[in-house]
């Protein structure tokens, strides 16, 4: 099969450079900004980051209707232009495409936009405060939000949604290089395995169903099933009512389980280095991106160590203290403190105390008050839980019982610990928190292309 | 950080070949069978869908008491060994490292499986009707999926779910390559794009909401945010009440997403050639996944041409006419006589007739019965369904009114296409489906980890 093959190739604007100057090209494009000045239009055509000033200007090519028929498209509509390629002698400083312009022969209305749209577009990537002497507006979250169709436009939102499907590529091919085999797992299940709190109801038929909180348990069985590595990255759901810069009800877990051989450190190193595979990749790949994000939101260039910091959760209490912070030994532990003192934006805690882990986390076998768990943190913020699991039966209904849990409700969950099983560990990174993270932003929002909070379900 | 390194380095099953003879070697690994025979007990280890055969003698290096302890050893139970690799004579044909065996010195439980398996796993690979007269056992489905912890051990489950993670790969890799975005579409929605039926309720703190049948309308909107090509991965929810060989009422979907210059067909072009990626990528480096299933389920080599077959809808009714298949003109188009005729396991119908595809399909302007809307199929299944969707909010409101659907409910969606949309179409393809019908396997739980259907939801 061969479809139609036009007689026109379009052109991209990131290709306008000077050795196309003087050759007669068809480009389609956004019209960024237009106006029009006496006998000549100037427009500025946009395509995702890049853009380049064109003109139309009454002559030989162009007639007057014309000029008028460009200076009125509206902003945003998509324009198919015949134009020759001109280099210019003065940078076009406000251009991406600094070196040419285009001078217009033909032009067609691909899609028109309605004329008034609900954002601008250079408002939406206003810096906080700039301009404000000026009268010059910001557009709030919401408004953004409401309208992420055109907010996805901006420069900033290509840039991080480009930089976040970079995060999950680097995920992947990191573990797939390291032997990891790619689960899928199921969404809806029968039975609310950590005890029904924070879980979304669905109906199912005649029957009720639930929203997976995590892929643990189908991580899990599969370890049981031999695969010996295993990683997903899917959708998890969270019931809880946490209006906060860093909750959503539906996020994108980057999951990860995997046997070892002596020790749970095995697994932590696993995933430091995943995630130090990750920050390289992004610092070495996506420099264009994170520096257009930092035009908008600046901030630090984000720092790791090699290998990665592996502090015990009592250390840490005990420097928070000693800094004057106030805490009792059981207390969840974030602070920005650790960070400095290490100069790192990533570290783990490990060792968390027993009593504030779920019921399947395999307690510390020298001292039964903590447990092989850990937590990881990207400047000072969670970004994975994760532990050695259980993997004895006997054990495991035990500790259900101590923490009162229905052993009914989680009878599927044990027996799969029957027919033998691996020692193992691991853990659930958010993504959109990584992403946040890592490039200092302030709101998990920003980096969920339709976040769903407990306020917010649209688009 | 470095974890505790263990002064025993355990060795792989797939690397026990003769230049290890006479090395000493410590192991873990699955008890596959277990037979005493007077003062030696035989044993059968596997690690996924490696084994080797290893021998514990009463001699120098064993007790008589370890040999019993070892001839106890439950089946599936995971051990430590220490022992010698030695040549064989006779190559040992059951098991997959034929030139050794391993001469126990010391062996360890690392975990103990109960003694009665609900399957065996012989059991579970034996094709259909092997072994009857010897009144060997098979295992029927739903034994296999009520137990999938012991199931998904079989060298049959290990080759489908490891090709299964292959196809995933093998799709985002060729997306990647031809410049697609990955994006992350939400699964909880706030209103029932299509009109409401087969759709999934979610109680939603104090509100409802549903469970997403298709990423569709997120794809778009992303076209219409300026990602130009875009892809995605992840569960798809429908709420049918079909209990067929190919529905599951939760399923991964591979979708598509993509803005064209002029003609649709660049679409059909950019999905048939990586589907024809994937299925060269799978020949090429899955043949001993695709020959372990074929032992238990045999079947012909898929057959695919290059480029793909196009035919259109009308071409494919003539020629089921002419073969003497009665239909409409308008009825759904599934046969293996196309397959046959043109000698291909995967080929594309292109041009549906309008009145059989939803509300956003774009007509086809030469033939308004017509529509640029395609389903693409793998020896005579369907696993792809697609279109040219309409980009223009006019249109979109005539056709949702022709469709007598509420405009109301579907306003968002309408209003993503009021600032400018360009020309695009996509598609999405059920994972499952694409690794059944590769497979030549008949019925879309085999290919999925946990499968969901209206009547089963655990494990």
């Amino acid at each position: 099969m061969s479809p139609p093959c036009p007689d026109r190739a379009l052109v991209r604007v990131q290709d306008l450079t000077p050795d196309k100057a003087d050759q007669l090209i068809w480009l389609r494009a956004r019209v960024h900004t237009s106006r029009a000045k006496g006998k000549q239009c100037f427009l500025v055509l946009r395509q995702q980051q890049f853009n380049v000033q064109a003109l139309v200007a009454v002559g030989d090519r162009a007639s007057k209707q014309m000029v008028k028929f460009a200076a009125n498209i509206t902003k945003e509509s998509i324009v198919d232009v015949e134009a020759s390629v001109r280099k210019v002698e003065q940078k076009i400083e406000s251009c991406s495409q600094q070196d040419v312009e285009l001078h217009i022969e033909r032009i067609f209305v691909v899609s028109q936009a309605e004329p008034r749209l609900p954002l601008q577009l250079e408002d939406a990537v206003r810096p906080d405060g700039e301009g404000e002497e000026e009268g010059r507006a910001t557009v709030n979250q919401d408004t953004k939000l409401d309208n992420r169709v055109i907010d996805l436009r901006t420069t900033t939102s290509q840039a991080i949604f480009r930089l976040q499907s970079g995060v999950c590529q680097l995920f992947r091919d990191t573990l797939t290089k390291k032997g990891f085999v790619e689960i899928q797992t199921p969404k809806i299940i029968s039975a609310a395995s950590e005890g029904g709190a924070n879980v979304f109801t669905v109906s199912y038929f005649k029957t009720s169903a639930y929203l997976a909180q995590s892929p643990q348990l189908y991580k899990q069985m599969c370890i049981c099933a031999d695969f010996d590595k295993v990683f997903c990255v899917g959708p998890v759901f969270r019931a809880e009512d946490s209006n906060t810069h860093r909750h959503l009800t539906e996020f994108v877990g980057l999951d990860i389980e995997m046997a070892f051989s002596y020790h749970y450190h095995e697994v932590i190193e696993s995933i430091t280095d995943t995630m130090v595979q990750i920050f390289k990749g992004l610092r070495d790949n996506f420099q264009t991106e994170i520096q257009t994000v930092n035009k908008q939101f600046p901030s630090e260039p984000f720092k790791f160590l090699e290998p990665t910091l592996r502090l015990e959760y009592t250390e840490g209490v005990a420097m928070l203290r000693e800094a004057g912070v106030e805490m009792g030994d059981e207390d969840d532990l974030r602070s920005e403190h650790l960070a400095r003192t290490y100069d790192t934006d990533f570290y783990v805690l490990d060792k968390y105390p027993l009593a504030v882990r779920p019921f399947y986390t395999m307690p510390d076998p020298n001292d039964l008050k903590y447990s092989n768990s850990y937590d990881m943190f990207m400047r000072g913020e969670e970004i994975l839980s994760g532990a050695q699991r259980i993997h004895d039966a006997q054990l495991l209904t035990e500790r259900a019982t101590h923490h009162q849990i229905d052993l009914e409700k989680i009878k599927s969950y044990i027996d799969s610990f029957r027919y033998g099983a691996p020692p193992h560990g691991g853990g659930g990174i958010g993504l959109e928190r990584v992403c946040m993270l890592y490039l200092g932003l302030h709101n998990v929002r920003q980096t969920s292309m339709f976040p769903r909070d407990p306020k917010r379900l649209t688009p």
